[in-house]
């Protein structure tokens, strides 16, 4: 049941000791997260970046400036805590986890307690030749993220973060984004982590033949249609999200391969983007499109393209900067200028 | 000496695990805030506000949606810890301290320790009528400023942030933005905390007439050209920013009133910018302006136009991302993936 109401948030801001509406977006922020929250005193703390780490058989293809080698090396900088989003987390207070949903290479040797390998296949097929993964697999995938989810609800924490890292998922990425935000490939497509000319058309080939190849399926067969275009780190941030909205989470988006994730749940699972705050619109020229059909109004638009949940992790203090308007702030009529208002 | 030049910083970031540039203008931040720091890895811990207190004798003119009354309320407001700029200060651990430069009211009867009077005057005088303060005053609300910035970089504050408070002090602001960045009173005069748009064509009027009148001064007598239509609390910004400038601090700009007050100091001791990050550009018209004379670039553009610190309390948290960005995370050759880049 619904109790509180955009207007209502809005009515709580415009009563407090400040000139109406002068906060600007940071207002609209904060009536997002009551209405998420279904609080006027929403909560940010504590909060949790979930890492899902995949490997893509396209990478074969040469999408990528990067050999899907790197995956492993940046999981493993990740345990190590050095990697970028390592370094924001811990700036501004997030718990990390690290979920091997499926690269190539083999599980650490000695992981930190926060890494887990639980991986669906040793990464996906070729999705430029036939389906990434089956049906099966994508559930697998899907599963790994809703349990980090319920896990993450469990243990109380207030606002969950999906991130990934697999080199080349910015081809699925954009797949996704033809087959469920209506992207044309020339929109969908981008340079990702940094590819050439030469690059960019091979990859803009391989996203709108692999997209023409699912489409058909996607009405009738949707699940079968985004597999196979998915990877195992996009299934499980898509049931991360899926599942983190059924138990009324606050989800908070990072970037192009996220969002893709977050157009599967929502086809999958409607209202799952109800529970969302964009971070961020990311460099990848289909982000927008993803984001306008989820319907959702991203904080910052920073030209950031680095994945890994750094985006949302940037962001995040926004959300505690809303958090405080809503609940440390004195009201009006407590200060005795209600007929100055 | 300047050791540490923008390409340096760059160059360090460059080499960091991560795809080159893939941080967009979180990336232009860390190479400003090394710059301004003069080190690679900066720091951005602790922190401290200063507000100002100030009243303005133009108010006499309707300039304001608020009487001056209430600039000593929203003084108790945050002495009480209950102003939007103590919740935002409070969520990213902000240390405040909070001045009374002048201000119509009686010194608060049971303060606590971080607020201080040492008013200049009970209010300035009427700029529309005359000059707002004489030189005398000026240079005293001024060392005000500058013996809180001595003060925040003896105690150990690593960035340095101005707020202010003054009901009718977006008026003194116009006429230093018209006078000190070429505005034309369009551009420089907007609503404010909330004018209507009678009361909006009566404060540009005042504004253009105001700043007219000081004009023939700027040249040669600049100082008293500024304190003709300045107000105590933004002499005193002035003088914080001149000197914590001077001591290599690290300034975090707020709003128009603080960019207004930012432009008398670079006027006066030119080269006080270079230690300024710009939180913001608010709602209000004229502050496009003043950033582009300092040769600033804002991090945020969310319409906030509250004052007090506020903007620049919700942009803190990105120096903290940058600086992460500088210290935390690993080289690429450290990783073993040097080949790739």
């Amino acid at each position: 049941m619904i109790v509180i109401q955009a207007d209502d948030a809005q009515a709580h801001l415009d009563a407090l000791a400040k000139p109406q509406r002068s906060m600007g977006r940071l207002e609209l922020l904060a009536v997002r997260l009551a209405t998420v929250q279904q609080r006027l005193d929403p909560i940010t703390r504590p909060r949790r970046l979930v890492l899902f780490a995949g490997d893509h058989g396209v990478v074969a293809q040469g999408v990528s400036a990067w050999p899907s080698e790197v995956t492993g090396l940046m999981v493993a900088t990740m345990a190590s805590g050095r990697a970028t989003s390592s370094a924001l987390a811990a700036a501004h207070g997030c718990d990390v986890r690290l979920i091997d949903t499926g690269t190539i290479g083999t599980p650490l040797a000695d992981p930190p307690p926060f890494y887990h390998h639980v991986a669906v296949a040793a990464g996906t097929s070729d999705l430029s030749t036939g389906p990434a993964m089956t049906a099966a697999e994508f559930d697998a995938g899907w599963e790994i993220g809703a349990g980090e989810a319920r896990r993450a609800v469990e243990q109380g924490f207030a606002v969950l973060i999906a991130g990934e890292m697999g080199i080349g998922n910015t081809t699925p990425a954009a797949c996704l984004t033809m087959l469920l935000a209506g992207a044309s490939a020339d929109e969908a497509v981008g340079r990702g982590a940094g590819v050439d000319d030469v690059t960019l058309a091979r990859k803009r080939a391989i996203v709108a033949q692999a997209a023409a190849r699912a489409q058909p399926l996607i009405a009738t067969r949707p699940r079968e249609a985004i597999a196979a275009v998915a990877g195992f780190e996009i299934a499980a941030m898509a049931g991360f999200f899926a599942e983190g909205a059924r138990l009324k989470s606050t989800l908070l988006l990072d970037g192009y391969v996220a969002t893709a994730a977050a157009l599967a749940a929502e086809r999958l699972v409607p209202g799952t983007a109800g529970q969302m705050i964009a971070a961020h619109c990311s460099a990848e020229p289909g982000h927008v499109h993803a984001l306008a059909r989820l319907g959702l109004d991203p904080l910052l638009d920073w030209g950031m393209r680095l994945g890994e949940g750094t985006g949302a992790l940037v962001a995040l203090p926004m959300l505690d900067s809303a958090a405080a308007l809503l609940r440390g702030v004195a009201k009006l009529t407590d200060i005795g200028t209600a007929s100055a208002g």
